[in-house]
């Protein structure tokens, strides 16, 4: 976002940007402000992401992503799939199934943990989730109480339906599983996955074999994953089908140094601990190391957060609207030594988690050598065997492009763009003939396939005006745009004209490629 | 595969090759030669692609690709995506939902049609196909019966369970789509989508508005479906989750030529025609233009064959193992005006389907237009409006990969090996120190990294004699490996050996790039 069109009543988070912001700038009318719903409509106008089947009224929870946003979304998972696998000496992938044996949700105890209270008001009708409704009401923590407890606790204090005032019925478990019957015999029960973790941890014993007991080891995977969600909102950030880009990062914790701490120790970023929270403290500007403490993979932990901060960059997430927050103690999974979440300022809505990173120690392999009887051991150059722990950085796929898109939009008086990094535009270049005649459209799909088989990604156009043309690459966030003109058919060069400062220069037809891939390169730097 | 390795028993389909196969390969023991399951092994071995789960047994018709597999289905896709999306000028891409409103599987007829009619043992209890066995018994075809009337067809004839001999029971309708409740509201039901095509159809008018009301237009798709399949079998081959590539092509059917007909008319593959196999004869070798009847979008059924086919070649699916089979009319759907089979010839399993493209006339968008009541038409210069007819090609991921194993994987006399197509191969290339110390490690991880910031696929191995990793990257079907040795520290020089020829060639480490840049695209050429 532009943020010199932050209106001021907005959560600013940090304030780094309105010091410059000349005064009358806030004079515009507030609708001008970006919030996730203006988001959404711009998503659908421009074919980035579209309520699904749009013509029965879409289905609450679940987005179709149209050609530009299945670029991008493409984009965003490549990146992170070369930086993360394919540039991690210790990581290697999966690309588990959606449906698997349902063993494994009983053994990670999603199959009788899994769930959200609900209550039903008598007279209404609405749901609500019933430990919502108890903590806002009483101001008081109702993690871990049984369904009969909390219904209990409704009825001694009379808590009735914010909707209609009516009364509330019984508190139920709704388990936030899919279940689905899978095979022709009723009773063959599975479930959507809730999470991609799980076929990473399942398949460990199989994978350190084949990664011929590397330890550490990390075992990275994207892929989609279904919660249902009992009010499923906000555009992208609260789906019932979303993608998750995961590592389940083995070690062991009886030799847990990163070689490549002295790389990420002096990394700054702004932070949030617990403390800090419970002190009533902004986020401020800290080294990563400084905040995790001394507990097993505490040097992978602050690796894992650099890396991923540092991953943000390279795709156009900005850095000032990023800060890592430690999840306070009753935030998190009772088997977890720390859990620090790596949230973005969307602009509307505050800070927003799109990344977590959770040390969930031996619990997930424990339970699975447990209810599998098979072994879920590595074992030591000694030959003592060991359960690993493991680190978890987890990103939300759709979040991530949500908070690449909230970076990059931006409005000029002239023009609405996004000024995407070109590591994820979805086109990193557009060819245009000036006009559709004298052979100046051949030579540019010419050049356009030409770019394509060298790996480009480049979109041709060859409708309405120049004008028109650039303005339509500027709106879906084409960095540059190279135009075939009558001069190129003189001297074979063309103009590539850039997004951002909409300067153009005249390249040798035969320097096209290395010029983009140049500059590609420099903007990742 | 090696077809010299071919056993004779085996159904050969076409015979190319054995006329040049000496005589004593033939005294090689049969289980030398590959199947089915013996891919499946290797597959498993080598972390191609795994049964999910396997701790539990694994789970019927459910796979985990493992880390090589991953990244070959990874390069299949983006292959496909490139050829077909990218480098179409008339395609567009879409990321659909894999849940969506159920009001789209009512009008796409799933809900209503979408099912198998199975009937149970009273013995032992075994489920059977009904049709399946009743055509198996009397030699008729049921399409269309009732169950009532499959029922009452048994109980006359008087067939009985195959297995037992016992009597069978009534004939139930089972619907393929998995089921599930969405949200906390019981009733709310929907389906995990059985293909990925309607999601394209359900977006249409959006889609076209998107894409400027061009016509033709193809929306491409790349994604999971699901079909709870009554007997998953033959490792990648059926399963209940599987992946789509589709292109749903729209045209006009009185402005149907296609401008690039010039270049793919005279293109030759293997075809059997409904005709020959009427009349019992194999394949042969024709042009694809000669075997499409003049229905509307004749030229376009040409073209997305013959480039499917070309598609094939770049991505090493051997071409004399492919053949397109036209199907007979009482395979096709009612609504289509022809449908065809691009097939491949598994060793041990012989031709089976790998992609279809078939005619879908108007059927879906006019289906969608009745049952939303919104307006599915397209509309021409002159004002005239129309609902556009669609050519579909349709690949299944899976059983595409499965096409790229069988064609890559040979065996010699000291290794084994898949030589796969540098567009797809799991990494493009290897990087090895020749020992792990003097500086070694660090210069051939520095030339690792610069392959990844290319953009080339790269991996990095130490451990083990060169031999042994030289053997690791031909298992896994790596077209070359670098080596940094000695003379690389004093000339700047590397050695490149080939997977195929096992020549070894000396280059300059700044040349690297480059030269594995040329070596793919010539190959690719």
């Amino acid at each position: 976002m532009n943020s010199l069109r932050r209106p001021v009543s907005i959560n600013l988070g940090t304030v780094h940007y309105t010091k410059t912001a000349p005064w009358y700038l806030f004079l515009r009318p507030l609708d001008m402000g970006m919030n996730i719903q203006r988001m959404a409509d711009i998503a659908a106008k421009l074919g980035i992401a579209l309520p699904t089947a749009e013509v029965y009224g879409g289905f609450s929870g679940f987005y179709d992503w149209g050609p530009i946003g299945a670029e991008l979304k493409a984009n965003v998972k490549r990146s992170w799939w070369n930086e993360f696998v394919h540039k991690s000496h210790e990581v290697i992938g999966l690309d588990g199934s959606i449906i698997t044996n349902p063993e494994v949700w009983k053994a990670s105890g999603h199959v009788d943990h899994f769930h959200d209270p609900i209550v039903v008001c008598k007279k209404c009708g609405k749901r609500f989730r019933a430990d919502h409704l108890i903590e806002d009401a009483l101001n008081i923590n109702v993690e871990g109480k049984s369904a009969e407890e909390m219904t209990k606790i409704i009825r001694e204090n009379d808590i009735r339906c914010p909707a209609c005032g009516g009364e509330l019925g019984e508190v139920k478990l709704f388990n936030l599983m899919f279940a689905t019957q899978v095979g022709p015999y009723e009773g063959s029960i599975s479930y959507l996955r809730p999470e991609t973790a799980q076929l990473i941890f399942a398949n460990f014993p199989r994978l350190y074999q084949l990664a011929r007991k590397r330890m550490p080891l990390g075992i990275a995977q994207i892929g989609k994953a279904f919660r249902n969600e009992i009010s499923p909102r906000n555009f992208l950030f609260r789906l019932r089908e979303f993608e998750q880009m995961e590592i389940e990062f083995f070690f062991d914790p009886e030799n847990d140094s990163c070689p490549y701490y002295d790389d990420v120790k002096d990394y700054e970023a702004l932070v949030l601990t617990a403390e800090m929270q419970e002190r009533g403290e902004r986020e401020r500007r800290m080294k990563i190391s400084e905040i995790v403490p001394e507990i097993p993979g505490r040097e992978w932990i602050v690796y894992w957060i650099v890396r991923s901060l540092r991953w943000y960059e390279k795709i156009g997430v900005k850095k000032d609207l990023l800060r890592v927050r430690e999840q306070l103690p009753d935030e998190r999974a009772h088997y977890s030594q720390g859990t620090w979440d790596i949230e973005f300022n969307f602009e509307g809505m505050g800070w927003k988690e799109i990344q977590g990173v959770a040390h969930r120690g031996t619990y997930d392999l424990s339970r699975h050598q447990q209810h599998s009887g098979k072994s879920f051991e590595a074992v030591r150059p000694d030959g003592s065997k060991f359960i690993p722990m493991v680190i978890e950085p987890s990103w939300g796929v759709d979040r991530v492009v949500l908070a690449v898109l909230f970076s990059a939009y931006d409005e000029e008086e002239k023009r609405k763009l996004f000024r995407f990094h070109p590591a994820v535009a979805p086109y990193t270049v557009a060819v245009f003939p000036l006009v559709s005649r004298d052979g100046l459209p051949e030579k540019a799909w010419e050049i356009y396939t030409d770019l394509l088989d060298e790996g480009i990604n480049a979109v041709y156009d060859e409708k309405g005006s120049i004008g028109r043309r650039y303005r339509r690459q500027d709106e879906i966030g084409t960095p540059w745009c190279i135009t075939v003109d009558y001069q190129t058919m003189e001297d074979n060069t063309v103009t590539i004209r850039d997004r951002d400062t909409m300067e153009q220069v005249r390249v040798p037809v035969d320097e096209v490629v290395e010029w983009i891939r140049k500059h590609v390169k420099s903007s990742s730097a």
